[in-house]
């Protein structure tokens, strides 16, 4: 029968071993904070004796009152050097002043690593394992023993490999954890040989795998099913080389679709955005096709797809992504037939049906667009201004004249305004111009950079006619992505932008070999599209 | 004993379901022609029912004499309608048309689908199955079926699931492939239920899943080790959701692991050059983590396992690099302990240990920029300026006075130049200056965008002191990444620009709230680099 299964998470320790990961101990404590609150049974937060940044963080939750609620802290080290007592290892006596109630020590199982790794007898390793939990455990600690390479190990010696776990286990060892270290295992080997060791110790026994052939999240499960009852891994999966297990996608696998007990119940909820926000801190991207929490984990592109998921989504859709706290997404392409574009644009254009002329205008601007390096997939606002023009509804409210921009070097720039920015509109809105004339406003800003400059000068020359209206408006996130790197700056740009009026969020993109030029397209694009949207409620199918 | 395992690439047909790929027909014919060369045995290269653009391609191959050396194209395609005959259909005939020939047919398997979905009976369904697989074969086609849904329709009703094998093995299909179309299943359930499926029929089964649980790979693997002789996958796993499962993590799996004969094996070192090829023209970026082929899937970090895999590269790595045309890398950074720094900043200066004070001030300064924003990691050229800081051996070469770039719109400029960069600098390398005093410089360039603009003045400013030390240097990459993107445009920037003088490669680094300074800050770092090097040899070290 499914029971608890430990989760213990290592993102603010073998996480940071990922390129590109560095944790300031802010970010760690905010990591650990939202970990605890998911309901992670531990928390490994780092390793003192090798990096002092680690113990600050420590010290901040121990002593101070500002415990976690549930998760318990790891402080993780290796076992004690060769030749000298536990007590006097300087590494070992780290693991106690770090203040955390338990510790995570990784030792060798693997024989070949103990002598040509180590230059130890397989003899000295053992007692290195032994000592070591025997010690900490002695100052009050729970230890917990990661088996390093048990696998490989394993598959070598393996008899020794069990000797490492008995000397643990002997020790005073709480749990020993079998490490696929390489990430080389396959899953019926991982099940065969966690079945052996459940059968052989009675210590809980944990499972630590490595993504390096993509199976880290199916070996670790496979070791649940052959008996073990804590799992080790990464949030978001990243670490070392390939990355550890990713337990955004082993949590939601045992706990919802085998009746595991993981993490609080109504938490799982709140696993997506919790896997965001760790992105967020890390500051990496999550990656889009990221299982169960990730941005196109319920994106349906296929044209069959979106008409059978609308009609039950369980046909394309293995959970309901609400479980989770992801969203189901019905994306526009080429692919999809026109059943989905349609139905949005028939929201605005109740007229037009499937295979009017004036859809097939759109399907051929939509290919003609693609193929310029335009994705509207994730900037459909952008998208319902381009139909408008197909369809000859296209008010251009005001048109640039021109901009023109000064951008100078941040040493000759005073208080990081290193760009002024200059433009010239034309405000033809009927609604906000007298006399229906256009009218001809130029407007200059400062700002800390070419894009920062032109798009506050744009809203102070549109200031005077629609000040309510923008207000509340403000960009909330700017990408820009490099399309064909091969020709290095003479490469065309595509730049994303979201905005928001406090209600609604919007996307739209601008492309151009000039990163500049594609940004005031997608700021231009934002602007027209809220006033668009004010003027005609239908629109907002194309927000979100 | 491990036989053959025949590979079918969907990249161009269920790939092409991902978010944000869309292929030309140029693309999807260089895509071919790479997979091609690795031996893989079948390419899925479309719908040409619902895809005009699909048809083209075929065309393309079919009678011109541009055939394929290996693989055999496969058209894509659904079983015929309900209640008219196969050679009826349309979208059935456009497989005909497409010249392709091999077809593959998807069909229902699972009876939810075929009742709520399809709105056909249990019996329509196979006959429609029957007919359309029958008729395909009369046209002289080998026939595939794509029994979709077939796990969770196994799970609903076996003995439904299998009548529709049956169903498709009586109309003369040459292989039963196996769908979790969900992605919702787990590796043992996978393992037993190919078992039984096998165990019944004799044409040959096949297994296509999806990542949605991100077990695509473990249960591709499963489903062979339990008798399955045909994967199907994308090259680099995308498609629709979260992905199809990917086949440069499984083929090296099957082949190097378990010696099945999947692709030729000599081409199996240019696996990765593949993935990221593949990745290039469908413009996706590949995973940094993929296994095998992934930027850092031979990338190590802690201090630790890097001198272990100085050692003994096994003692890190589940398979050595070079089988998979993938390469080792040792990277720099807090967790690194000292010692991978300490190797290559002795290089260029031998007199410095372990413990000196330089060496300190060194990893001070590397954690103060890390804290800015700045990454070293893949930009170790800009670091080693750096480092020569720290040093006191840093010769300032060039220094720039100051630089004003005029940026306008599009509309305004002409012929795509739309922004001029001027800038003044002061050249004080003795070696090209005479009477030791810095001569300053003035030059303007015009360029499709500032940092364009403010490259080639740069460039034109030194060419008199550097002409032929500069002349082959080129950028070869140039990507920004926005670092803190909840500030919108005044968010930070990093700005990553890979240079080759045609021997060597390098990478800088500039972060800045502004995207043309920290243009600037990569552009200069990346010159003096490279004139750095070229005084001192040792430096390159630092470049690759």
């Amino acid at each position: 029968m499914p029971g608890k299964i430990t989760i213990f998470d290592s993102t603010l320790r073998d996480g940071a071993q990922a390129e590109g990961i560095s944790f300031s101990v802010t970010d760690k404590i905010k990591i650990a904070q939202a970990l605890d609150g998911l309901g992670v049974d531990y928390i490994e937060a780092g390793n003192p004796g090798s990096n002092p940044k680690d113990l600050e963080f420590f010290r901040y939750f121990s002593g101070n009152g500002k415990a976690l609620n549930h998760a318990k802290l790891i402080a993780f080290g290796s076992t004690r050097r060769k030749g000298i007592e536990a007590k006097d290892d300087s590494n070992v006596n780290a693991l106690l002043e770090s203040g955390a109630g338990a510790v995570c020590i990784f030792g060798k199982s693997w024989d070949f690593h103990v002598t040509d790794i180590l230059h130890a007898t397989l003899d000295e390793n053992l007692e290195m394992i032994r000592d070591t939990v025997a010690y900490l455990k002695s100052q009050g600690k729970e230890v917990m023993f990661d088996a390093e390479h048990f696998f490989d190990g394993y598959k070598n010696n393996a008899e020794y490999a069990f000797e490492s776990l008995r000397a643990a286990q002997d020790g005073g060892a709480s749990a020993l954890v079998l490490c696929d270290t390489n990430g080389g295992c396959f899953p019926n080997e991982i099940y065969e040989i966690v079945k052996k060791v459940v059968a052989e110790f009675v210590v809980p026994i944990g499972i630590h795998t490595h993504n390096d052939c993509e199976m880290a999240v199916a070996n670790s499960i496979m070791a649940v099913e052959a008996g073990a009852t804590q799992v080790q891994g990464t949030f978001t999966g990243f670490g070392e080389r390939c990355g550890n297990a990713n337990l955004s996608a082993i949590i939601p696998g045992l706990q919802l679709k085998r009746g595991y007990d993981c993490i609080f119940l109504n938490e799982m909820q709140n696993l997506t955005r919790t896997a965001r926000f760790i992105s967020e801190v890390a500051n990496t991207s999550l990656n889009k096709r990221a299982a169960y929490v990730g941005q196109t984990a319920f994106a349906h592109k296929g044209g069959m797809h979106i008409d059978a998921v609308t009609k039950n989504p369980q046909s394309f859709e293995h959970i309901n992504p609400e479980k989770v706290g992801n969203t189901r997404r019905n994306l526009m392409s080429e692919v999809s037939g026109r059943s989905t574009l349609l139905k949005k644009v028939q929201q605005v254009r109740p007229d037009l049906y499937r295979d009017s002329e004036e859809m097939a205008k759109i399907m051929e601007k939509l290919k003609e667009q693609e193929h310029k390096g335009y994705q509207f997939e994730g900037a459909e606002s952008s998208f319902a201004l381009k139909i408008r023009r197909v369809l000859g509804d296209y008010i251009p409210l005001f048109e640039l004249c021109y901009f023109k921009i000064i951008s100078e070097d941040m040493a000759s720039a005073s208080q990081n305004i290193n760009a002024t920015a200059v433009l010239k509109i034309y405000v033809d809105d009927e609604s906000v111009v007298e006399n229906d004339e256009a009218v001809e406003v130029i407007a200059a800003e400062e700002g800390n950079g070419p894009v920062n400059a032109l798009d506050k000068a744009l809203r102070k020359a549109l200031e005077g006619f629609y000040h309510d209206r923008l207000k509340n408006v403000k960009l909330t996130d700017y990408k820009v992505r490099v399309l064909d790197s091969n020709d290095a700056t003479e490469s065309h740009v595509r730049v994303l932008i979201e905005s928001t009026d406090g209600v609604r969020k919007w996307s739209t993109v601008g492309v151009s070999p000039n990163v500049v030029e594609a940004s005031w397209e997608a700021l231009m694009d934002s602007i027209k599209f809220k006033l668009i949207m004010d003027k005609d409620e239908r629109y907002a199918v194309f927000a979100y």
